[in-house]
């Protein structure tokens, strides 16, 4: 079987910044990943990328994904890692559709949504639940929705809303939206929004679909009736398919400055890692780091002839 | 006087990245630099900035401008810090025309050209002698000129220069030309282009202007006409201006995740730290690093009124 020098797993900002670098770099390699552009493409209002003062989140994928196909990258997509494992001096990828061989790997394969964990979400998932704003927002036209969650990713999602639906809950847990406040000024302003901090969902509840949210400010229950519950709680790392390196209590890959993981070989960036600042432009810093340093050790280890 | 939230000095890509999260988390600060888009300016082609497929510097750096000029940021031009240093719980910044005082500082003053460090580089400086190829290449159409060193600064010279001179020396002091394989492809298939490793140059001369080069390779020395000589063998941290934080052996500010420094209240972003891989879009992920990890600090302490 033929080894590869590098296996970039995943495919949103840091794995398609470690592509571009990789590919300077003339390594020999590919792709392998769930979707392009990873949680890129759940926001709407992109403005602190720099070099794009206002952009969708959809767009600046497409303008990532034009610039990787600029250098007929080899990305294959719908196929996420299952397992990727230290074999000898190689490292072992599988996918439900193949298997690779390579001399290093990136893990750049981000997060995914975190759950409620109460009664009636997996039950309505689909059915008024729903995790991303951008996909399912205008599916919610003219209607009453709630938004769990007050920090960017909550905001976000109302500010998403608003154009599109009748009126808006935003609960957040704790005591205060933790949002950039040039959000919060919009959402304001727009007069759609009911603001509702310490305040808990403790059920959603429906009946082929969501007709609403039972939720607890200190001692008061009440019911908020909602079509719609779109949850931003934040997320939890994609690291599950590495089982061999260090993680946080997170379950954040632990890297060093140079995207190192606790495997020689194994280098992660970005949001799965326990990078400061999970962001767009950090990941794709991050992804160059990765690249970099994982050329620079195909340089440095005397390699044996592989079988 | 007024004390600040931050003060952010340097307005290349790290800064203006920073200026942009901090904006958005509406601080009140000011950007004092030199000049805007920093050591980005040099390069004539870029490839790998996440985004844009094919951009000059001068281009991406006018993106950078109209981004940042979008948020209204206040950027003090001609304006490079002179002195940085901690006065009680503050930060005192001066510059060569006024002194202002932050809770926060954020350096990202990049980098400054190194120099050869021989007989007549000092006498011919912008007399033949260069160290900026995007500047001043167009000066040498139709003439011989040499490039000195063989990293991907060196090689994008010579790039440039191929549309322009006539002829084009390349010169490495150690043993091969490490910069990226696709530059030297390109530069290989010019057929205007000499490449010699192992060469230093010991000494520049001429008469007003430039005339040529005398070099060593091992016993053998030897003088290449030439007019214009492009120094591009690496640049050292704009440090100097921040006396109290603690650096690493080649004057770069040392940092953590965070980009804290051994200073609180001061942070560092991008090459002029001891970041790995001093790329564009890792100063730019640094700087939001930088910004996020300011405003935390600023949000944790208890500040006394300010006098």
């Amino acid at each position: 079987m033929k080894c590869l020098d590098l296996v970039i797993v995943g495919a949103g900002p840091g794995g398609m910044t470690a592509g571009i670098y990789a590919a300077r770099k003339k390594m020999d390699f590919i792709m392998v990943t769930r979707d392009i552009g990873g949680q890129a493409i759940l926001s709407s209002d992109i403005e602190n990328y720099l070099g794009y003062q206002f952009i969708t989140g959809v767009e600046l994928v497409k303008k990532f994904r034009e610039h990787v196909e600029y250098f007929n990258l080899e990305i294959r997509e719908n196929e996420p890692a299952r397992v990727v494992q230290k074999e000898g001096d190689f490292i072992r990828v599988e996918t439900e559709k193949s298997k690779y061989f390579a001399k290093t790997v990136i893990v750049a394969s981000g997060r995914v949504p975190r759950e409620l964990g109460v009664k009636g979400e997996k039950e309505f998932k689909n059915r008024g639940v729903t995790y991303c704003a951008t996909c399912d927002a205008p599916l919610f036209a003219g209607k009453d929705v709630a938004v769990i969650g007050g920090g960017n990713a909550g905001l976000d999602a109302v500010l998403q809303l608003i154009k599109i639906a009748r009126k808006i809950f935003l609960l957040e847990f704790s005591s205060r939206i933790t949002g950039d406040a040039v959000m919060l000024e919009k959402i304001k302003r727009s007069g759609k929004v009911e603001i509702y901090t310490e305040t808990r969902v403790e059920e959603i509840y429906g009946n082929t679909f969501v007709k609403g949210l039972r939720v607890r400010k200190g001692e008061q229950v009440k019911e908020i009736e909602v079509e719609g519950v779109f949850v931003e709680i934040g997320s939890k790392p994609a690291s599950g398919f590495v089982k061999e390196v260090k993680k946080n209590e997170k379950g954040e890959i632990i890297i060093n400055p140079q995207c190192e993981t606790s495997v020689p070989g194994i280098f992660a960036a970005g949001d799965v890692t326990n990078v400061f600042g999970k962001q767009i432009i950090v990941a794709c810093g991050e992804g160059a780091k990765a690249a970099l340093a994982a050329f620079l050790y195909l340089g440095k280890k005397a390699w044996k002839k592989e079988g």
